[in-house]
């Protein structure tokens, strides 16, 4: 393997000193990139997951086009449900859609747990590609869902406004619910040590609907699960916890063993430095919708993001996925002001 | 006007002693009661909220069937563009659609701001009649839509997982943004002037979007007009402002004219009375998906929340709207749950 000629993402990761935060963004491998519609044109969703040489392209893609510090493989988090038996279809433009949802101990018990790795070959292969094709550019980061929002799609069959389905089956049968979760999880870590095996540098870990639970919820049905996947991949490689909406959650789980945080944009800098007392390195968090702005109001934001954060473990990105509608230049515009930013440090 | 037999909830607004707290639920006349349904089958959504005998009926029902110690008038916080001369459509089930949104300066000056009163009259009768036929049995609540939440429909027309085009509109055209907030401002403190007017004892103010904007962007395009609203209104009636999602306000807002903040509940009682210091009465924050719990949790799980909020300066309430898939016994087991703590107590 080449050695890493970016290693921004790890240093920051590890605490080191860096000459400016590293900077990626959530999704930036999709719709707002004329390429990758082009893709999509030709290729249905799972085709494009699937094939090991698609994905790297589009994987890819942010890097030559956009300039950001990482790769982030190109997959769903749906790809466990679906290693572990379960039909996913998806519906471009309108989400995704599980027809023979969780209702029973049975349901449970018939979960595949075995052979995640030869399972999703696909994923191996496609990272082991892009590390390739990378060639020490910059880390190659991979990924999975948390076992709660894996859940909630299992349970719920669909997006949801409030995904009562799944929280009604935790509220009123907690021991399914957890021996569900233990499911995900034990599968999630033998996926992401997997991953880290087939080259990703660093693995994240998204746990998008964590912000539905309640601070005493998330406690029971979300914490003990992103800790175990914690403990158990961060010895093979650092592990980014981003539980949206769960700003509650930022102290005690700056005490786990990730090596990050993610967070949205409804935490300031400032709190959330003081919630995990400065000893983990933070990551994101730019309203997506702000690369709507005028391009000089997004740097300006950018840097008093920066301003706000400090420049050491720090990891610019979002707050949530970049959205679709947001012009290639504006994006660049973004990962720009972070380099910039470096630049003017320096004088 | 007959003077009221309960009047737990403006006492707990005013600081005052109780026995216990009070309880209502947000969208307590709604789709989880059967005799609602029934009307629903009959008349269309606007028929029922423009009709006043109807809006009656239907907001007398949980004073009835659940027991709440407060009625709140049924209408919808859509009323308000209605009545500045947008269309308006409710497809059951589906939503709002404002066909013709907002786009330019002249669209905003063609808003109309005069004549609320009269032209919400449906709403002041529903009012009046309601009191009348409550003969002082509970309060009776009135309401509308935050500005920047009534902003998110006009400018995107429908609801939205991120309001990112109303987002952008304010990023991109902040004068014309405030242009707007303002006049939604005015017409809005008209109406709850004249609500009061018409009998309510005091009026709650929905940011049901507020939550979407970081702590920045709340401060420039929420919390201003939240503010004006209050201080207006409070001269006449006790005001309680939900800025839903946007805990990071607690200790700004308890430092307005508002008698109440409402919580969802993704924040602790704890961290909310420390934020507010303990210097105003909190309103909340039951997660609504909790109704779906056995009702020995739920019974449970309530009297923890009294507990953690304390019986002072404390109204019992959901997070956030009662689901439609909640039995009404679990509704009334909730209301229950909050007058047997009061019970306790008195042991």
């Amino acid at each position: 393997m080449s050695e890493l000629k970016n290693d921004l993402l790890l240093k920051a990761l590890k605490g080191e000193t860096v000459s400016r935060p590293p900077v990626w963004m959530m999704r930036q491998a999709g719709r707002y990139l004329p390429d990758y519609i082009k893709l999509r044109e030709k290729y249905d969703f799972f085709t494009r997951v699937e094939t090991p040489e698609l994905a790297c392209e589009i994987t890819l893609q942010p890097v030559d086009q956009v300039g950001v510090d990482a790769a982030i493989i190109f997959s769903d988090i749906l790809v466990i449900p679906q290693a572990m038996g379960m039909k996913v279809l998806m519906e471009e433009g309108k989400g995704p859609l599980l027809p023979n949802v969780i209702k029973t101990k049975a349901d449970i018990e018939a979960l595949i747990t075995t052979e995640v790795e030869e399972r999703l070959g696909y994923v191996m292969a496609a990272l082991s590609l892009t590390k390739k094709e990378l060639n020490g550019r910059v880390p190659l980061i991979g990924f999975a869902g948390a076992p709660w929002t894996l859940l909630c799609y299992m349970i719920e069959g669909k997006g949801s406004k409030t995904f009562d389905k799944a929280k009604q089956f935790c509220f009123t049968q907690p021991e399914l619910a957890h021996a569900l979760l233990q499911k995900i999880t034990d599968v999630t870590i033998s996926y992401l040590k997997a991953q880290v095996n087939a080259g990703a540098d660093m693995v994240q870990v998204f746990d998008s609907w964590s912000g539905m639970l309640s601070p005493a919820d998330f406690k029971l049905f979300a914490q003990p699960y992103l800790i175990q996947i914690a403990d158990a991949v961060s010895k093979h490689a650092p592990v980014i916890l981003f539980p949206k909406g769960s700003w509650y959650a930022l102290s005690d789980l700056s005490k786990s063993s990730a090596a990050g945080l993610g967070l949205d944009w409804s935490v300031t800098p400032q709190l959330a430095r003081q919630m995990t007392n400065n000893s983990i390195t933070l990551q994101g968090n730019f309203d997506p919708s702000k690369l709507l702005a005028p391009i000089k109001q997004i740097k300006k934001e950018v840097t008093e993001m920066i301003d706000a954060f400090g420049t050491q473990r720090y990891i610019a990105n979002l707050g949530h996925g970049i959205l679709p509608n947001v012009p290639v230049d504006h994006a660049r515009a973004f990962v720009d002001a972070v380099k910039e930013y470096g630049d003017k440090s320096k004088v």
